[in-house]
């Protein structure tokens, strides 16, 4: 399968979703400016494309699953936005363009994450028409899941443990717990979302978990060594920022070879634990591939 | 009944499940302090007793509630550190003591708001032991209750609102949508909340809704009030902050005395659309009345 296609497709479905969800205006139009603002700034939907990906391998029609996918990408977005703040990582473009708090002012960016954070689990939890194939318990389950990978035990405790390890020598166990907590925790938990809200076996459950846990750690892995390796062009950031602002990576603890290898070992260890599945997971497959090879 | 009795007893439930829920130390310690300081910080727990106080006028028992109860402290407590950033409304001081950022960095506080915020839906779709009575469908009506009430169509929105009013010229449009979305929006989901958990009927919510929303309303116009009026040492901000940060209020826009009269016509109105309830809302209705006479 051609997989730039299939995530040009599904990225399309989310997109589109996105666009009408703020289709009609609110009344604080300055804040659903800011948040439609970093929302539409482009970016892969890596994590709702993951979930759509995972529904679908559990026989699922992506369609279904949309408005929980889309969450993700508010949760993901929102995250940005306060981790740009110059209390954070003082950055002033992402993606090539401007940083929400250049745009729109510090406290008006704060309210903007917070708006899509909360918005996210307005969203999650909604009663739109929802495919009979979604139980209200597996959608209660999927917000415990995702508000528990982004909360205080996953994302955000990752983004605090990187504050504090700022200008800290890199060691093993702080940079592990950083890229575990920050990034692999809402991608594992955007894979295992798809397979819950199908109502899948435990045992498909458990393969997804097999892949969802090493693809996001690959995928910070490759993170790191593009910002070591990357085009600024391509990057929409310049080359070097984490260099530049001290952060423990694993190129720098590691160096560049072993980082590869690493990478390539966990996506290896993400397909085997999809053995189980059939052939409609091959999106999955691919995806996985398609994260060793990305250039942004 | 005797309700500063009432109000002890509940928010010392309160105060012990929040407590309790913290007591396990998680891996990022300090971004865990920094969430339970704010926490414990004090504060009068309203939307929590008001929760469980429709609770048990739809009949049940105030312990079957007490994570619900507690997630609202959650968002609210998430929204003061946000509020007393720099970037935002650059207070020192909160309840008496620094605020979260004053003792913790900026960044730390960001997350730490971040972190409650994110808890809160934790919370929210737990699946701790749970009464018979409170069905998935009544916890999925909640979670989106109060996502919207302290989303952009709300608390969040009202904030975005009042940061673009400062220096501007009081106008009673303004006033109003800031009050009813900042603080109204919240204090009447709480009320809700405890009436959707009882899966009470159609006609109890709606009497619970109206007692809500001019409840939540007069709560912030006494607040203005207070800051008038009130003693720096009870208060625990000193006297007159609104005023010295040009915030549209009651007192400013109407006068001390129209102000006042707005709160007992608000308090006055919430009473009358608890007929339809029996003796079981009398704390519903003496927390209303006990409102009126705070002193802090």
């Amino acid at each position: 399968m051609d997989i730039t296609v299939y995530l040009k497709e599904k990225k399309g479905l989310v997109d589109a979703f996105l666009h009408s969800y703020f289709s009609s205006p609110i009344t604080q139009k300055r804040l659903q400016d800011s948040m439609v603002y970093s929302l539409s700034a482009g970016g892969k939907r890596i994590r709702p494309v993951l979930c759509l990906a995972a529904y679908e391998a559990c026989g699922g029609e992506a369609e279904e699953v949309l408005p929980w996918a889309a969450a993700l990408e508010f949760i993901h977005t929102y995250s940005l936005i306060h981790d740009d703040l110059p209390a954070m990582d003082n950055d002033d473009l992402r993606r090539g363009k401007p940083t929400n708090h250049k745009v729109f002012g510090e406290g008006m960016a704060i309210l903007a994450g917070d708006g899509l954070l909360t918005e996210a689990f307005a969203l999650l939890s909604g009663f739109s028409v929802r495919s009979p194939r979604i139980t209200d318990r597996a959608v209660l389950r999927v917000i415990h899941e995702i508000a528990q990978a982004a909360g205080l035990q996953g994302m955000v405790g990752g983004q605090a443990q990187d504050l504090l390890s700022e200008d800290a020598e890199p060691d093993a166990e702080t940079l592990s717990y950083i890229h575990i907590h920050k990034t692999a925790a809402l991608i594992a938990a955007s894979v295992r979302v798809g397979g819950i809200l199908a109502s899948c076996a435990e045992e498909h459950l458990l393969g997804l978990t097999g892949y969802g846990s090493p693809i996001g750690l690959a995928f910070q892995v490759v993170d790191d060594i593009l910002d070591v390796e990357g085009e600024t062009e391509v990057l929409g950031k310049p080359r070097g920022s984490d260099e530049k602002k001290k952060k423990m990576t694993y190129p720098k603890l590691y160096g560049l070879e072993k980082s590869k290898e690493k990478a390539r070992e966990l996506v290896d260890r993400a397909i085997g634990s999809l053995e189980i599945f059939d052939e409609k997971a091959e999106p999955l497959r691919a995806i996985a591939r398609y994260l060793l090879e990305r250039k942004s």
